[in-house]
């Protein structure tokens, strides 16, 4: 028996909308072909979550068909029947004996289906800031006449805007990001194994909330004292201990959207230190918040930041934050200073203030955002404070 | 205050024992330096398993130096001096005004260390089957006077053979990866929702057992009717039924490393269909097992078990399994007909034998195996039944 398309989580018309945007993109670097292999990408264009982008695969976009290619292993293909939002016979699996093939590989499957295709002397767009050398040179030698330009971040700069219906999905993660936020406070406990805090919140962002499961899993940093001056440690093999700070970054996954959040926890009163970096961090928050708007740029609101923290006594090295969406962070725009990006209704961004002052010190607090029509949206919802235990 | 090096899941000797092995395979290839940014291959020469490799980083091994010097983003760098066994002077950060950057970023830093420490003339390796294309280009065209080589799976092949101090922690991981597959015989229940079980499960294998806890997390394949022909589909958005047949794939995880195994369960008495490619997959399983030992090929054992099911009239067309270690697959050698890698002590693979039949029905059985000095140890323990609700 065949398989059938399964449930999407986009209707076709919106597949569609991403796609018309992406070939207007083609058109404009004019290129006729672009091989979409990032696998977020990838699943902005089909729907396609499963987890198979160990292996090569590709996604050929044509400037002038419909619908895209999808290039997989057979393994993989029934997947993307279920699951892309495009007819079967733009599934195209290659032999199983291309895995692990050191002759051949599934890019060059890619590269035959270009050349069948009349491309071989055509403009074709590669995303080489994924795309693995090995792979990039493969597309070179083996389509001497095209024209092989680098694409990189053309779908990325086109998922940094939201239609209201992943802004939607993105409201049920965050939802789903309060959940195991608040959970968190009630599992950091003194004597209790960091794995055990970590293993329920784990179950609580795939359990989600009102009858919305988490649809992926995204992974939770727990840097606990004496590692609150790190920024990306799951959590230790140890115990919470009385006078322990946790910051805790995690995120709710819905259809593969993101809403990420931090939150700084405190196993009894917080230091005077802590409390004061939080006051401060805060007062940047609501000033980085003011400064979202239609038409002012991510600089702007990096600025609007480090100048409240300053002002202050406070600095912080890294940027404020990155667009997200799919698989967490969108490497497009960046909310640093500089970039003069212009936000625009839509936009969604991790506005993440973690900052690491010390190598013993740090703190965080974040909030996923949504730029509006005349403002801003907090999309997540957890109270702005130092969660005491 | 300062960040001091944390427990280390592995002694210096074991880190200096691997990276001898790398040093003396680099010296084959006449190469001074390897850049190694594979995350995983990070993590086997250092212990680093902070999750940033999101960002550009690497490791420089050089060789006559014994301790590689670890260059990646500042935000990163105290998890890496805490978790390295290396000294802290071999951590190097760089700007985080580099993050985003379109102007230079990480591998121009690593471009800097290699031209500043007199080896932009010598030999480098890369590892362009991961690095993307646009980092390979900038060590290219930065470094126009050294000889660039690709050294691919260097490191990985190393891995290949495992110390008995890696074994030791993969025994720990299939220890999880057991009461995983144990616990999703509880909580597999007609009406469930599989999100509920997911969740469950991903808990279990964060708590670990013994005290001994998860240290990462590996995604969980649960491909329940009608989805029992897809291999990498997370859970749906659903309920079990009776009736439903649920292929499992799932890992436990100690420092990095997974412990793989897949296991098929039936909600209800299996069909006949489903009993007799039980039958015969176990059969194929029990022979390849017997083929495992020094001196046969990876080719050797998977031929014994497509050479037992085919007798019995089913076929395969996927591989047999690859090695597992740190992150899961690990790529060098592969269980398929025509790989000649002869099968060494301390070798583990991932004796994968999902067989993905129809679009509408796959069946699956795995173990993860070790070569014995005289055959095989099978590391994960776990019935070969079908796990009947």
């Amino acid at each position: 028996m065949t398989i059938t398309r399964g449930p999407q989580a986009f209707p076709r018309t919106e597949h569609l909308r991403r796609l018309a945007s992406l070939k207007l993109e083609m058109s404009r670097r004019e290129i006729d072909a672009l091989v979409v292999t990032e696998q977020h990408n990838i699943t902005y264009l089909t729907g396609y979550t499963a987890v198979s982008a160990y292996v090569p695969q590709g996604l050929v976009v044509l400037a002038h068909q419909e619908e895209p290619v999808f290039i997989l292993r057979p393994m993989d293909a029934i997947a993307a029947i279920h699951q892309c939002f495009m007819e079967r016979d733009k599934i195209i699996a290659y032999p199983e004996a291309l895995i692990a093939n050191p002759e051949k590989d599934g890019y060059d499957v890619i590269i035959d289906y270009l050349a069948e295709n009349g491309l071989a002397k055509r403009g074709i767009g590669i995303e080489a800031n994924s795309l693995p050398a090995q792979a990039a040179e493969k597309f070179r030698k083996r389509l001497p006449g095209a024209s092989i330009l680098d694409c990189t971040s053309a779908v990325t700069w086109i998922r940094l805007i939201k239609s209201d219906l992943e802004i939607e999905v993105m409201r049920e993660a965050a939802e789903i990001t309060a959940a195991a936020m608040q959970r968190a406070a009630e599992v950091i406990r003194p004597g209790v194994h960091e794995a055990d805090a970590a293993a329920e919140l784990f179950a609580t962002l795939i359990r989600g909330v009102k009858g919305k499961p988490g649809t992926g899993i995204e992974v939770i940093q727990m840097c606990s004292s004496p590692l609150t001056g790190t920024a990306h440690v799951m959590w230790r093999d140890d115990v919470f201990r009385d006078g322990s700070q946790i910051n805790l970054e995690l995120a709710g996954n819905r259809h593969g959207y993101a809403a990420a959040i931090m939150r700084t926890y405190s196993i009894g009163a917080p230091s005077e230190r802590l409390r004061r970096v939080h006051d401060i961090q805060v007062a940047g928050l609501e000033a980085a918040l003011d400064a979202v708007r239609p038409g002012r740029t991510c600089s702007d609101v990096a600025n609007a930041f480090h100048r409240t923290i300053e002002k202050q006594g406070l600095r912080k090295e890294s940027r404020c934050g990155y667009p997200i969406g799919i698989g967490w962070l969108e490497a497009s725009a960046s909310l640093r200073d500089g970039d003069m990006t212009e936000l625009k209704p839509n936009m969604t961004f991790h506005l993440m203030l973690g900052n690491w002052i010390d190598e013993d010190f740090g703190y965080v607090i974040s909030e996923t955002i949504r730029v509006t029509e005349s403002g801003v949206e907090v999309i997540t919802n957890v109270p702005r404070k130092i969660f005491e235990i």
